[in-house]
C-alpha cells in the first residue's frame, strides 16, 4: 500500500483542496492519503474557523484517509518549524510521497533554488541581515535578499507563501534523512491571501472565511466554492456550537491577559522579543477590538502574521521554554480520524511506525500533548454556554472520528 | 479642627451607614469626618457593586468630608491586615478618633477582651490550632477557641464580624502607637450577612445588593433603605456604565485565567496554599458560572470569603511577593474626594501628614499604587463597550471628586 502525505489546515476544506488531494493521489499513484493537519490554532496565529474535529470530518468526507494532528508547537510557527513538524509526522507514518501545492509547481525549480541557497548561504544571510537592519520584516528581508542575488526565472519566487513552505518541506526531508519523495502541484488560481472570489469554483480559504463572517445568510455565498460535505459541516458547527471562531471572540480574554501581566511576565512568553511587550501593554487598555489592537501595534518591522502569533502565544500563555525550539521533530502521531481504508493501513503498518500512535489522550503523556490540550481548552472559550461546554468536554474524551464508507 | 475617622466599603452607602456617620461625628465631637474606603475590590473578595468613584460621591453627598482609598493590598485581606492598613491611613491623616460600628457597642468589653487574649495568648493559639486541625476554617477556629476558654458575657462575642474588625482596629492602634482614640457604636439592627430586609429603613448591604441583582425594576425596592443620593448614584451608574458589578461578570476571565495556568504558576499567587491549586484547576473547566465553581471548591476548611479572596488574587494575578505581608502600613494617602470643608482641612493640615498626599497618579509612583491601577483596570473589564472604556480611562486620569457645598 502506497501512501501520499499532504500538509493542511483545511480552514475550511474547499474545492482547491479537493483538486490538490485528487491530483496528489493520481500523480503519486498512492492507494491512500494521509494529512498532517493543524489543530485548533493555525500558522497565521489565528483560531481555526471550526474545531479540529469538524475539520477532520470535512477532510475524511472529501477523500483523506487518515488525519494526524500537527501539534500546537509546530502548527503555530514560522514556515521552517511548521515544515519540520509536518514532515516528521508524514515520514513517521510511512508516506512514500509528500505532495505540496505551490505557486511554482516545478520541482526542478525548487531543487535548483535549494542548491543555489546552500552555495550562496553566507551572502544570502548577509543580505537578510542588511534588510532587517533597514527595518523590513524577516519574511520581506528574505524575499528582498534573494531577489538581490539576482537569480533568473528558472528559480522559484520565494516571496510566494506556498513556494516558501515547499522549500522548507524539501529541506526538512533532506535534514531528517527521510525516504519520502517530494512532489508539487500548481495551486489552482486563487492566491493564499486573496480576499475576493476570483473563479467560479475555486476560492481562497481567506475569501471564504471573509464571506462567513459577513451577515447571517451569507454562508450560501460560499456554496459553490466548497464540497457539499464542507457546507453541511459548517452549518452543523454553527448550529451546534454557536458560531465560527475568529480572533474577535478571544479579544476580551487577550485584553484581560495583557492588563493583568507585567512586562517581565510577557517577556517570558514565546516570540515576545525586542521590547514588543511595552508596545503591547500600552495598546491593550485603549483598544476596543482585536482589529484595532493589531492596527495600534503594527509596524513595518513585524508582519501581521508574526504579531498574530505573538498574540496567540500570549493568549495561550505559552512560554519560551515550552516551545523547546531546539527539538525539531514531533514525538507522537495523534490520530484525529480515519476512513475504513485508513484504518486498514494503520492496522497493517502501525508496527513499523517510528513514533507512538495516540488515539486516547488518557493513555499517553507528553509536554506537547499537554500544550495541545491547553490550547484546545482556550479555543473552547471562543464560544459561550453549551457550545463551550461541548468543546471543553470533547478535547480530552473524544475518540478519533471513524468514517464508515 | 477635630477629625473622626471611619473605615468603610459603602457597597452601597445605606441608611445604616448614615446613622453610623452621624453618630460618630456627634459622639466624638469632631468637626470633620474622614473615611478610609476600600477601592474596587472588597474584603470579602468581591468586586464592589459600583466603582470607587461612584461610592466616593455617595459618601461625600451623605456627609463624609474626605475619602482616602484603602489600597488593594489591605482592602482584600483578612481582618488583621485590613485593620492595620485602615488605621495607618486614618492616623496619618490626623484623625483624633476612630469610630467603628460593632455588634457589641461596648468599648470596655473590647478592652477587656484584648487584655484577656493577651494574657491567654498561648492557650488561645493552641485552641485555634486544635480546631483548624479538626478541619474547621480559621475564623471558625478562632471563635470556637475563644468560646472554649469560657469568658463570660462581659467580653465581646468574637464570632461576630464587626466585633472582630473592631478588635483589630484597637490592636492596630496599640501596635502602631497611634494617638487615635477608639470609639464604638452599636450597629443598627441588620446583621452584616443578613440577606433579607429586617427593618423599615435599615437593611444590610448584602440584602441591598441581593435586591439590585434581581429583575429589572427591583432597584425601587431598595429606595427606603438608602439615602436619595445613593439611589440616584446607583441609577446613574447603571445607565452610564451598563450595570452593577458582580463576580459573575468576571467568571469568563477567571475561567480563562485558570485554564491557561499550570499548578506551579497558581502556587505563586497570594493565598493559593496547601494544594488548593489542583482543586481550582480541576473545577474550572466543568463550571459554567462563578456560583457553580465556588460550590465545587467549597470545603469545611475554607470559608466562602477566603475562597473568594483566592479567586480575586488569581483574577488580578497578584503574587505572594507583591502582597509583601511583612509591611503592615500604608505608604500614601490617595485622595478620592473631598467636600469644601474637607479641602480646608487638607490645606490646613497636610504639612503635618506623616504620609504623602496623592491626588494625581501620574505624580506618584509606588508598588501599591501599581497594584491599585492594575486592579482597577481589571475591575473595568466587568463592563463591556463604552462603560468599560470609561472605567479604564478614569482610573489613571481622573482627579479627586470635589463636592461643592
Amino acid at each position: 500500500m502506497k501512501a501520499v502525505g499532504v500538509v493542511v489546515e483545511y480552514n475550511p476544506f474547499h474545492n482547491g483542496h479537493l483538486f490538490h488531494l485528487q491530483q496528489a493521489k493520481k500523480q503519486s499513484g498512492a492507494d491512500i492519503s494521509i494529512a498532517a493537519m493543524s489543530g485548533n490554532f493555525l500558522q497565521r496565529g489565528e483560531p481555526a474557523l471550526v474545531s479540529k474535529w469538524a475539520r477532520t470530518k470535512m477532510a475524511l468526507e472529501a477523500g483523506v484517509d487518515i488525519v494526524f494532528e500537527l501539534p500546537y508547537r509546530f502548527a503555530t510557527q514560522h514556515a521552517e518549524t511548521f515544515a519540520e513538524g509536518a514532515v516528521s509526522i508524514l515520514s513517521a507514518a510511512g508516506c512514500d510521497t509528500l505532495c505540496f501545492g505551490s505557486e511554482s509547481g516545478d520541482l526542478n525549480a525548487f531543487n535548483k533554488t535549494i542548491i543555489f541557497l546552500e552555495e550562496n548561504n553566507e551572502k544570502f544571510q548577509e543580505r537578510i541581515r542588511f534588510y532587517t537592519g533597514e527595518g523590513y520584516s524577516y519574511p520581506k528581508s528574505i524575499s528582498l535578499g534573494f531577489q538581490s542575488l539576482a537569480p533568473d526565472e528558472s528559480f522559484i519566487d520565494i516571496s510566494r507563501p506556498n513556494n516558501i513552505l515547499g522549500l522548507h518541506y524539501i529541506q526538512a526531508i533532506i535534514r531528517q534523512k527521510s525516504s519520502m519523495r517530494a512532489e508539487t502541484i500548481t495551486r489552482k488560481s486563487a492566491g493564499y491571501h486573496d480576499e475576493h472570489f476570483a473563479s467560479a469554483t475555486i476560492a481562497s480559504a481567506t475569501s471564504i472565511r471573509k464571506a462567513l463572517f459577513g451577515a447571517v445568510g451569507e454562508i450560501e455565498n460560499i456554496k459553490q466554492y466548497v464540497p457539499e460535505t464542507t457546507y453541511q459541516q459548517l452549518i452543523n458547527y454553527r448550529d451546534q456550537y454557536g458560531g465560527f471562531h475568529s480572533w474577535e471572540n478571544y479579544w476580551p480574554l487577550l485584553k484581560y491577559k495583557l492588563l493583568q501581566s507585567n512586562a517581565s511576565e510577557l517577556r517570558g512568553l514565546y516570540e515576545v522579543e525586542e521590547g514588543l511587550e511595552n508596545r503591547l501593554l500600552a495598546a491593550a487598555a485603549s483598544s476596543e477590538s482585536f482589529q484595532q489592537f493589531m492596527e495600534y501595534i503594527k509596524t513595518k518591522r513585524y508582519t501581521w502574521t508574526r504579531l498574530q502569533r505573538v498574540c496567540l502565544h500570549i493568549l495561550t500563555n505559552t512560554s519560551k521554554n515550552t516551545m523547546k525550539t531546539s527539538q525539531k521533530t514531533v514525538n507522537y502521531l495523534r490520530l484525529l480520524g480515519a476512513t475504513e481504508k485508513g484504518r486498514s493501513y494503520l492496522n497493517y503498518k502501525k508496527k513499523d511506525f517510528s513514533l507512538p500512535l495516540v488515539s486516547k489522550l488518557s493513555a499517553f503523556s507528553d509536554p506537547d500533548i499537554e500544550l495541545d490540550i491547553k490550547a484546545s481548552r482556550i479555543y473552547a472559550l471562543g464560544q459561550t454556554g453549551k457550545g463551550q461546554e461541548q468543546l471543553l468536554a470533547e478535547e480530552f474524551a473524544r475518540p478519533p472520528i471513524m468514517l464508515k464508507s
